[in-house]
């Protein structure tokens, strides 16, 4: 097994998407909207409007197909896009595979994964309404990095809640938010009600998503000068995203090929919309050459459209948000402490969501033991060293190209390499001395977090 | 200050040089021959022929102008060459300059700096000479990475000694290479009669690049199965970096400008003549539009080309290879603890130092606080974080920038980036947090070093 052969399809500055694609357009049927707890109405915008700006507001609702990227965005983007496609000729032949495998890279970001797709818009259209500083939450930190950059980008400050325990373990991910300018906090804080509230009952939590959250939002919705900004599940956040699979679209046409099969990581959904969501609609629009299928692929120890449940639940865990219809574990659903921090989410965005349950999209859970022999063989043929969250989606396309070599076929695999593993290598180290583990995720742990489901499903 | 208006130059694969340049063949006079320390005389072939393969030994003596780049090695560049020069515009406002300042950025190969551009031909000239396996050491783990990569494109075994000291405190880096499947031994070890000896001497030493050099060799020297590989100095490895100004030439073409200044940061001298090379070659021919200047930069903590002087000395700290007629503050010299460990040299290339001793390429030397202030100033307006040595080149850029603000003059400027600092953020940690200091380094140091050059010097 060894490194190159691969072939690279380029694209020069002038193809960057000018308009990013929204999915809704172009669904069979529109997905369930979100609902205010208390009344079981959808909220009143002027709720949102309280930490987003009126932008995203409006394209979180838009059922228009396509949506202008401002220009201040694109020249943003410029750094680093369009990302390269590589076709894997090492991995393929290392698999002794008749398929052509493809991958989208979006580790030459300059945080290091798709995440600046979305913060940098975010940063542009807050800073146009007028706001000055930006709060967030960040688990592993890839998110809050992105933002900590974009945020830079158009002279905003930034808070970025930190969960305890990854604010002790990566520090570097917090030195790279530090050295773009953010003030990084370890979250449960001081500095709101809901860490102080967290911190009396516990004075050693760890913190998790859910309360960094709380603190992020609870800042934002009390400070004017102040918004919240998310990194995946929402409708604009998905959007965004689009520019990565309308750039594999345009790439494919260079290499003459289609994919039969486009794969991608899902934890909240924003990296597989992003490659999916253009191909998806030329198939929903009747325009796509092939019968492309469309597999998203989670944890098997956070298995939320494979093991969870389609029904209304809260998007955070302590279950402050707006009610979203979408596959969730619970809310309370805690997932065991796998390396890829990035799918530890128990619900999945509501576009996504919707089109499992449609039947458009499938899903597959893997363990992470089988993920980090994918990502080692990988790192091995393509060179790449990739983040634990990408390896899901080298795993899932292993798995096609197996079935292709299986089957006879020359099928054409699309996968997303959504970033590197520069800052994961301690999960690489456990790995590769044996002490990686994979969890057994007992149903009845399931199902009692589905029993705290609230009771306003009306679907 | 505020990040993006950069704008891209981009080739295609069909612009990556398919050529290596030998300035050697433009050198108003060549650069003395290296001598056998005992003898006196240029060392016999077949000693360099113990360790390394016969292309190498005859690029390293070749005065070719043009040295093809062979397929299968550019098979392998193709992953992440040709790699982007961007016009830093951001950086050009926050200084207020009306000059152009551009950038080459190498951080885009898989391990992270312009190391692969000779690692991966190297490795493919010792397969090519039935060679299974290479020994090389490494300090702050860059090169040996690069190694790792390229050996296991060529499925070659690799043995990398890796300065004990930088073993325990850069275990990121050591991963990376595990990860491509490199074996890495802390140095000293007691795998060879040198790190035995070293360890009988001090049980708790330290390590060194010397000694980690002499392992390295001397493993390589007594088995027929191994070479050894070197990742700087020697003109060979200064050639195969040709292909980063090669391109460099090309995309200012795009641009439709050209550098008044070269700017690159100096250790062993293969970044800088990467960069500088070809556009010194130009004007060398009588070929350049301009009057171009070179400017090698350096820490003041490790002042070659500055303080040192221009003399025959051994390359290795111990005394065991070829003399060199180059820069050096003496074999002896150990510089303080910097954090841009590939700059920490006694000596610098022949090639680049006998351009120094004609005049035809400037030196400077950079304190790290300034070098640090500088990189965290472009990581916050172009995005990226930069490694410690290449912030060395962005500092001899900002104040060339300034330069020409203070003179009122466009001038154009070309630094090179030649990698990324993701594996360095605890050095940002010490310059954010005020803790970072600079080194004095007293004149009688050096003095005493110098003192203990051999004393064969015949130039």
């Amino acid at each position: 097994m060894s490194i190159g052969g691969a072939t690279r399809f380029e694209l020069s500055e002038a193809d960057i998407p000018t308009r990013w694609y929204n999915v809704v357009a172009d669904m069979p049927s529109p997905p369930p909207p979100p609902l205010h707890p208390a009344t079981g109405r959808p909220p009143d915008p002027q709720d949102l409007l309280a930490i987003f700006p009126p932008d995203l507001v409006e394209q979180e609702v838009s059922s228009e197909r396509h949506i202008a990227i401002p220009e201040p965005v694109l020249d943003i983007y410029r750094l680093w896009r369009p990302t390269p496609l590589y076709r894997a000729r090492r991995l393929e032949r290392a698999l002794e595979t008749p398929a052509h495998i493809y991958y989208k890279y979006e580790g030459v970001s300059p945080a290091g994964s798709h995440k600046p797709n979305t913060a940098v818009p975010q940063a542009y259209y807050n800073r146009r309404a007028g706001i000055g500083r930006l709060t967030t939450e960040t688990g592993a930190g890839q998110w809050g990095s992105a933002l900590a950059f974009a945020a830079r980008s158009f002279d905003l400050d930034i808070r970025v809640y930190m969960v305890r325990v990854s604010y002790g373990q990566k520090p570097y991910r917090r030195l790279m938010m530090e050295t773009w300018g953010a003030e990084v906090v370890a979250s449960p804080s001081t500095l709101t009600a809901s860490g102080r509230g967290t911190l009396d009952r516990d004075p050693d939590s760890p913190g998790s998503l859910g309360i960094a959250i709380s603190e992020a939002v609870e800042e934002a919705a009390s400070r004017k000068d102040t918004n919240y900004s998310l990194g995946s599940v929402l409708n604009h956040v998905l959007l965004h995203q689009t520019v990565i699979g309308q750039e594999a679209r345009k790439q494919f046409d260079l290499a003459g090929d289609y994919p039969d099969v486009v794969v991608a990581s899902c934890g909240g959904g924003s990296n597989f919309a992003g490659l999916a969501f253009p191909f998806l609609g030329e198939r929903l629009t009747g325009n796509a050459p092939k019968e492309t299928r469309f597999v998203a692929v989670e944890p098997a120890a956070c298995p939320t459209l494979t093991r969870g449940i389609y029904a209304y639940d809260f998007g955070d865990a302590s279950g402050f948000t707006p009610l979203m219809k979408m596959f969730t574990l619970g809310h309370g659903f805690v997932p065991p402490g796998i390396h890829a921090g990035g799918l530890r989410y128990h619900g999945d965005s509501p576009l996504v969501s919707k089109l499992v349950a449609d039947g458009l999209v499938e899903a597959q859970a893997y363990g992470q033991v089988g993920v980090f022999s994918a990502a080692v063989q990988f790192a091995r043929s393509e060179g790449i060293i990739p983040a634990p969250e990408s390896a899901h989606a080298i795993k899932g396309a292993v798995e096609e190209a197996l079935a292709a070599k299986r089957d006879g076929a020359a099928r054409t695999i699309l996968f997303g390499l959504s970033g590197h593993g520069h800052f994961d290598l301690a999960a690489y180290e456990q790995y590769l001395s044996g002490a990686l583990q994979d969890f057994e995720l007992p149903t009845a742990a399931i199902d009692q977090a589905l029993k705290e489901l609230p009771a306003v499903d009306r679907a």
